[in-house]
């Protein structure tokens, strides 16, 4: 299982630290893989924890006394999105975000990723659980990704009230818009564009002075 | 009917053209907007053409003869998306830009509208013909819009080679990203932020010379 596993190797290493390559590191990546093929197919709604044990050949004894609900087990999946994600510093904040807008396109190309992330989305329209996991999500992400605005800051790239969350949103909102509204394909060269219009409305201050939680 | 008609003054008077407030144009009215309030109720998959017929009181008989299937209506009631949009002409990018982000943000204040473009965006996702029909009404309104990137091609305000239906969705990316993917409110504060940034990217030439049918 661990050779075809989708979860990020990072993932697998944080496990290990509990119990180096053990049995608790290898169920978890089973059930976890489990549960990214099973809402892939059956979409969020439809997902059943049996066959997610089916699926893993674990125990659903084991998987309850683990996770305790199936939403508690797709809170770990979206985690996944997160824990893979590393920023690197290139030391300039639109290379900087040409990563992060590239890490969305990258993850678009992953088929596992792409199954249970359009069930989420499709679902999230109408049922507020999958819209709290997936906003949830994106949320890490954006915050993981953040500190290259927060450096650009720190360096006087960009203006001190830039919002680093905003900044991030804005260079995700066209991959999004493709993905998710018009399904069109996305690629680095649009990754490059998002990253240039989202670096430069930051340096003009137009990403700056948001009142908080809002916008 | 008409007095709590959904649909806008500009459609009703296309149809007047027809038959000057005559029954074609009632009974148009009536199954358009029971098309509406039925897909926000039963969603893309679930709409039924009898239904309609009841909701609108229009023999369905008459229904099939007019628009022959479902999906005819759906994409009746998406045209209208695009002929109630009509573009002013402030002489300013930011301005007309401004004008087009808020018109998106009154769609989504709109309970009729609000309805059957959640139950399309969230089908999109798993079906075609939901998709298509969601995006030819997407492109229609782009289309209509992109004549504010044209006449500031033509005064100067941006490159020549400025792509319009680009800066158009660069516009509007980020409020349909809080829109279906995050659940949260856009504004009119929002919508000023989006003709800010857009206006801008347009003026500095990021939005220029894309490859066509791409990005």
């Amino acid at each position: 299982m661990q050779e075809n596993s989708h979860l990020p190797r990072s993932a697998e290493a944080q496990s290990g630290t509990r119990r180096p390559g053990g049995r608790t590191a290898r169920t978890r990546t089973a059930v976890l893989d489990a549960t990214l093929a099973e809402l892939a197919e059956f979409g969020y709604g439809g997902a059943s924890l049996d066959r997610i044990a089916q699926r893993s050949n674990v125990a659903v004894s084991t998987i309850y006394r683990r996770w305790g609900t199936l939403e508690a087990l797709i809170r770990e999946v979206a985690d996944q999105l997160t824990t893979e994600f590393t920023m690197p510093d290139t030391g300039d904040l639109e290379q900087d975000l040409r990563y992060v807008a590239g890490a969305i396109v990258r993850l678009r190309d992953s088929p596992a990723h792409r199954g249970w992330l359009d069930c989420m989305v499709s679902t999230a329209v109408r049922d507020p659980a999958a819209r709290r996991t997936l906003t949830v999500a994106i949320d890490d992400r954006a915050e993981r990704a953040s500190v290259a605005v927060l450096r650009a800051i720190d360096r006087s790239e960009v203006p001190a009230d830039t919002d680093p969350i905003q900044v991030i949103r804005w260079l995700a909102a066209p991959l999004y818009q493709r993905i998710y509204i018009t399904g069109e394909p996305v690629d680095l060269d649009l990754a490059g564009r998002c990253a240039a219009v989202a670096a430069h409305a930051a340096r003009a201050g137009l990403l700056s002075g948001f009142s908080t939680g809002n916008g």
